[in-house]
């Protein structure tokens, strides 16, 4: 089930290797795991990139844990890779070099929660569900949800969003600071908790993107929302998937606060129908939250109906309970996962271009003409309010030619993404898969990172491989 | 009108410099200045430290000459300071080993508007009031606005916000990509127009407060906002300043997304009256202002008030036309002038501690008993819904003991900021002024920040002496 796709090479280091792993052994006894099938696990699976397990995986449960690891890694020049739930889609937790994963599924404490301030303290493991689970009565929460149960530091350490982030923002906008073990392992905290700040250079967003190239995540202090009063939403399909786009355009430049705004295209309805159990037309169709007061909810539905209607759209679905609601949304994260159900037996590559709004509609057209003239499945889904849709595409890893075609796809539409003043990547993150189109992407700025990751990580000891070559 | 005040020492480059000011003179001709009036208007005038004059003044109009500018400058290790409207308060612009100034001011265009898009592409001299002047008839604005009429390059130089940041963010939220010229004459564009990106690190938000010193900006690209249907606002005055703090803080908890929401004490309140020609009661006010649509504005208004009234708030005073509002934040932003116009002859000095909102009322009310004990003169202004406030006080620069008493409570003030996890700069920035309180603030993040600006700028030469030692 993978295929080798050119990842840059990394010279293990057998020697250092070799003396670090009886060094944590010892230190971290049952914690140390070794295994074969736990190693694997701990290498990438969500992706067509080779598996490339770690040496061995060690199960942190504090800051100082992380401290111990660092160095005995620092001091033999051993890659540590952090891991949080291993949802990553790039290859962000593949050890091309070797060495030591840093599991963070023991690190899962919300360590305080400063209702008063609207923010929260936690440690990296912890899942979006679980946090939103545990902050269920304190009447806040915290938007951002990509597909996958991400964990936290991983969802910071990719810079993810998912359908909220057109209102919200991205886990850019939503971390007022961070706790790092840093490649000499010393501790840095990013920030204070005060809403904003001109001291110095931002190292909070400079870690936050960095895939654990520059340091380790072991703490968050992330901004909570309170739970918006009045929530309504529902589906509305049309008839092309240019017609929603243009619907979706034209929503956001009105300065509509959608909350959610989800395209499906047609295949992907089906998708969902079959796996999450929906009765939806098969057309093209958005997913749609509004977040507000009653008054303000009621308002913005009406003004998107009347954009919608311009489009040619069919009869909107109101969903009016919280359990119907529910219903949708678990459908539209499950997606992935329904994908997988049109081809059994195929893999599921997603790509995750994102333009400019004003471009979206053509963006996304030219891509769907793309995927139909390539002779390829990929359902089209996306977080269409911030102009950023993904292509799920479902490729039988073992016919060749047709792992060719899809590979020749995806660099088109990075391509055509940089080209339309967009990104090759909205929130998935480079890891090892999207390095290729960086130079494109940002040209000089690539020279900008590497003395980044050079004067911090010198020994490349960080996520080696990842996002930018060291050298 | 000066004072010595300790600031990092930067050797002078005698050779270097006395080698680059022909070549650029030669090369820039009526737009190359060195004249000791132009020198010092230059260095830094609206602060208490050293004016320090840089060895000439270049007028820019094109990143091209920048680059070329940064060229010579790089071959023969010279400092290159950035200015745009010189309303820096922390010494940002003071040449302490001389060197090249680049004035921005012949670079004010608008290069696109991408109405579309909601974001714009500017040169950097422009400023916010000259931005929004253009931006008029297309429906939109730009919503970042500190006091002084600055230049959107410096704004996102020193990371400034406004009144408006407690709705729109600051720089750091407002800007989609910069384009700057690096220390090794390289052109850099930092990201593209997508709304979102995951793409690497974060070289936008890198350069967003770092003030120069790791690169001049040329270009930024910008987001809008549509200027909101309804816009309602007014005064509302307070017995205690505790009493306001109390209001603006159960106001941000309970999530109503006021515009603008500034606290004035009875002295600034005075000093208004006498300046700008106001007729308010002199007491601690909050001045308001809410944005979105007619019944929204009436929803968040009525909230406000019912919180307003628990405090022991007097008689709101709606401003319901725009002339009225717009002399209540001319006043708000003439605040500095106000100030000087309390204690003639004397010089102001503008702290900006920012703290969590729940610390706020404690913060305040802890600083202005310190004022009134170190028997200073100095009102205060703030954006409390986001923390953040200033003391502007009025110094008799004459006077050594009275100096070092303001000294003494600038110091307990940004520790204090400080110790309740807030920061001594929300939005000034650090230059020379605060370099003083990061390793307070950053502990080992300090070093980091060394780290990036070696790796970036290994000879020192942009803005040295700012923000971080280079050594």
């Amino acid at each position: 089930m993978t295929v080798q796709v050119a990842v840059e090479p990394v010279t293990r280091n057998e020697t250092g290797i070799a003396e670090a792993l009886p060094r944590l052994a010892g230190r971290f006894g049952e914690r140390f795991a070794q295994s074969e099938a736990v190693r694997r696990q701990h290498g990438h699976t969500l992706t067509w990139l080779t598996n490339q397990p770690p040496d061995a995986v060690i199960f942190a449960e504090s800051t100082e844990d992380v401290v111990e690891i660092v160095r005995v890694c620092a001091d033999l020049r051993v890659p540590v890779i952090p891991f949080g739930a291993g949802s990553s889609l790039e290859g962000q937790v593949n050890a091309p070099g070797g060495g030591i994963s840093i599991d963070f599924s023991r690190m899962k404490q919300v360590v305080a929660v400063h209702a008063e301030d609207l923010d929260c303290v936690v440690q990296p493991g912890i899942t979006h569900y679980e946090l939103n689970e545990y902050l269920r009565d304190t009447g806040l929460f915290f938007p951002i949800d990509p597909g996958a149960e991400a964990s936290l530091g991983g969802m910071a350490a990719t810079r993810a969003s998912g359908t909220n982030a057109v209102r919200y923002g991205t886990m850019r906008d939503n971390i007022l600071n961070l706790t790092a073990v840093m490649p000499d392992g010393s501790v840095v905290k990013t920030g204070h908790r005060a809403k904003k700040s001109s001291a110095g250079y931002d190292l909070t967003r400079l870690l936050i993107g960095s895939e654990g190239t520059l340091g380790v995540i072991t703490e968050l202090t992330l901004k909570l929302h309170g739970i918006p009063e009045a929530i309504s939403g529902g589906v509305c399909p049309f008839r092309t998937i240019e017609d929603a786009c243009n619907a979706v355009i034209l929503t956001i430049q009105s300065g509509i606060p959608v909350a959610r705004i989800e395209l499906l295209d047609a295949l992907q309805v089906k998708a969902c129908n079959a796996y999450s159990k929906l009765d939806l037309e098969e057309t093209p169709t958005l997913f749609l939250e509004f977040h507000g007061s009653p008054a303000s909810v009621e308002e913005q539905s009406v003004a998107f109906g009347e954009i919608a209607a311009e489009f040619g759209a069919g009869q909107f679905i109101w969903e009016t309970t919280a359990e119907a609601r529910h219903k949708l949304w678990k459908a539209r994260h499950d997606v992935y996962w329904s994908a997988v159900g049109l081809r059994p037996g195929a893999k599921a590559i997603a790509t995750d271009a994102c333009v400019p709004i004003s471009r979206l509609a053509e963006c996304v057209t030219e891509t769907a003409e793309d995927i139909e003239k390539s002779g390829l499945v990929g359902p089209i889904v996306g977080h269409v309010g911030d102009g950023n849709f993904h292509v799920t595409m479902l490729v039988d890893i073992g016919d060749p030619g047709e792992v060719e075609r899809a590979a020749a796809f995806v660099g088109r539409l990075n391509m055509r993404a940089i080209a339309m003043d967009g990104t090759c990547t909205g929130e998935h993150g480079v890891g090892q898969g999207k390095m290729k189109y960086l130079a494109a992407e940002h040209g000089d700025g690539l020279a900008v990172m590497r003395a980044i990751k050079r004067a911090i990580d010198p020994d490349n000891i960080m996520n080696p491989g990842k996002i930018v070559v060291a050298v």
